[in-house]
């Protein structure tokens, strides 16, 4: 198995400007080896309950997703239920319910620990630290998740987290809330120090930022007419980030800028439909076919012909 | 001359989490204007109360920008105060007297009426119309700016306008309200109905995206450590955007995707100092040198080496 991820596998009950949907399969890990399983082979660490369904886990199974770690424990499979504002940005929590969730504790398989690529999705620091701590050798690149939650009430062990990865991907308003700092450039500045090689920020309708050691990198998103379901999206794009990388085996800068457009154009399907609707059933095509519209919606000739801009000298 | 902009030069009294600053010189003719006159010879229609200091108008003339069509009346010159959110994405208007800009009539003269490019700055769509209508022969390009006030006061008269334009430049929120499409692909399509070549969404520190008739360019913001004060940033890129357009004599798709990555250079000079202090003292190699950070902000390979990305096919 070529990348690892830990995270949870949930059902959803969302409400968005564009309908309801309830018991949608979901979850972090779901979307994450779900859009990096059109790159490379992965293998989840999740629990789910004896309420999950044969179907969902026939639709992993599918997609060549190792789910030998995918305990199954007696009791309800993870569920959130949340509402998304009029435009989309913010959701409103209504019901969570960590169920089986709550006393996980992840055992790996010498497959697993042997992952070169391992992500660890948005769970507590703890459960995080418990998986990383298993992995040997140390992947090549190992990335994580984090939220505001683990920020106000596992702070020290999310630094201690964020010190021993490579790669942290949050979205805007938690890198400050993490580094206190105002501006995301600040932010990266001072979450590098721990360690870090590169912050990712996700922005959601914004895209993603890449601020990395050597250099900073601005993917958009893709301009959609209409968004039906933002669930999942930032996961998407850390499994098309990840699993590109993955796919290549390797983590220098030219890939990591590719690894981001890749993560843009899985998150861009995802929140096409309700759930993974749009994720389960791509194709190659489909997904070259919008990486070039990426090319394309951000392309330009760096000089009009000269060395440079057509400038006019003006005094001092 | 080569491109005129009508719109208003004001005193602005401003409040940013980074200080404060009094009577700063401001206007969207001036940041449209200084911005522009890095890359072409622009002339301003505006007016000024008998209180408009010598300095300001000598700064205009340093950078060769033409100040013919700029009428001093006796009375004060237009003002504004706003503060800014913490975030500084918001401004909330403390004060805003319109003093000799209430009874502004523009009397253009032979040589702005021939002016190849023509920017109407965010003024009511009332005298914009009346600008646009002097113009003689029909300008190669005409982009106009507008705001909430206007979309909610004088709707009719700023849609008969837009279908008068090339190119409206307008921020996010007012995209979708005036067109009343909740994403912005949908406005960009409502608003090209009308006749519109390119709509050009401005999104602060998101950057902007132009949704032409033939392709949708994205161009990210630049990241900055310190934002100092946000006011002037929209013009600063109408500036840069028709600035280089005008120098090129282009308005073809490849010209207009660097037009707003000029654009994007800067707005991003603008906002790191209060009102035009940064603006006005720029030199060819900063300009020059920050393209090229955009160059290197946006710039991926398209391909991995192969002809697609290295994709695995799933059932689907």
């Amino acid at each position: 198995m070529n990348l690892l991820v830990v995270g949870s596998v949930a059902y959803d009950t969302v409400e968005t400007p564009e309908g309801a949907n309830k018991q949608q399969l979901g979850g972090s890990a779901t979307y994450f080896s779900l859009a990096s399983s059109y790159f490379t082979q992965v293998g989840v660490v999740a629990v789910v309950g004896n309420d999950f369904a044969r179907s969902d886990l026939g639709l992993l199974g599918k997609h060549g997703i190792d789910t030998t770690g995918l305990e199954t424990t007696s009791g309800k499979t993870f569920r959130w239920a949340g509402r998304y504002s009029e435009d989309l940005n913010t959701a409103v929590t209504l019901e969570t319910h960590l169920n089986v969730f709550e006393h996980f504790k992840p055992a790996l398989t010498p497959a697993h620990k042997r992952a070169p690529y391992l992500f660890l999705a948005n769970i507590s620091p703890d459960l995080q630290h418990a998986v990383l701590d298993q992995m040997a050798p140390r992947p090549a690149l190992v990335a994580c998740d984090s939220m505001n939650l683990w920020i106000e009430i596992a702070r020290p062990r999310l630094l201690e987290l964020v010190a021993k990865v490579d790669v942290l991907m949050i979205n805007e308003a938690e890198a400050k809330q993490l580094s206190g700092e105002r501006s995301l450039v600040g932010a990266a500045k001072q979450l590098r120090k721990l360690g870090l090689k590169a912050l990712v920020v996700k922005r959601g309708e914004y895209g993603a930022v890449v601020f990395h050691r050597d250099f900073t990198f601005a993917a958009p998103a893709y301009p959609l007419a209409r968004v039906v379901d933002p669930t999942g999206a930032g996961d998407s794009f850390a499994g098309g980030f990840m699993g590109y990388l993955a796919a290549v085996g390797d983590t220098g800068p030219e890939a990591m800028r590719r690894a981001a457009v890749a993560g843009s154009v899985m998150a861009s399907f995802t929140v096409e439909r309700f759930g993974v609707e749009r994720l389960e059933g791509l194709n190659l095509e489909e997904i070259n076919s919008r990486f070039s519209a990426f090319v394309e919606l951000t392309r330009f000739h760096p000089l009009g012909g000269g060395q440079g801009l057509p400038l006019i000298a003006r005094p001092v």
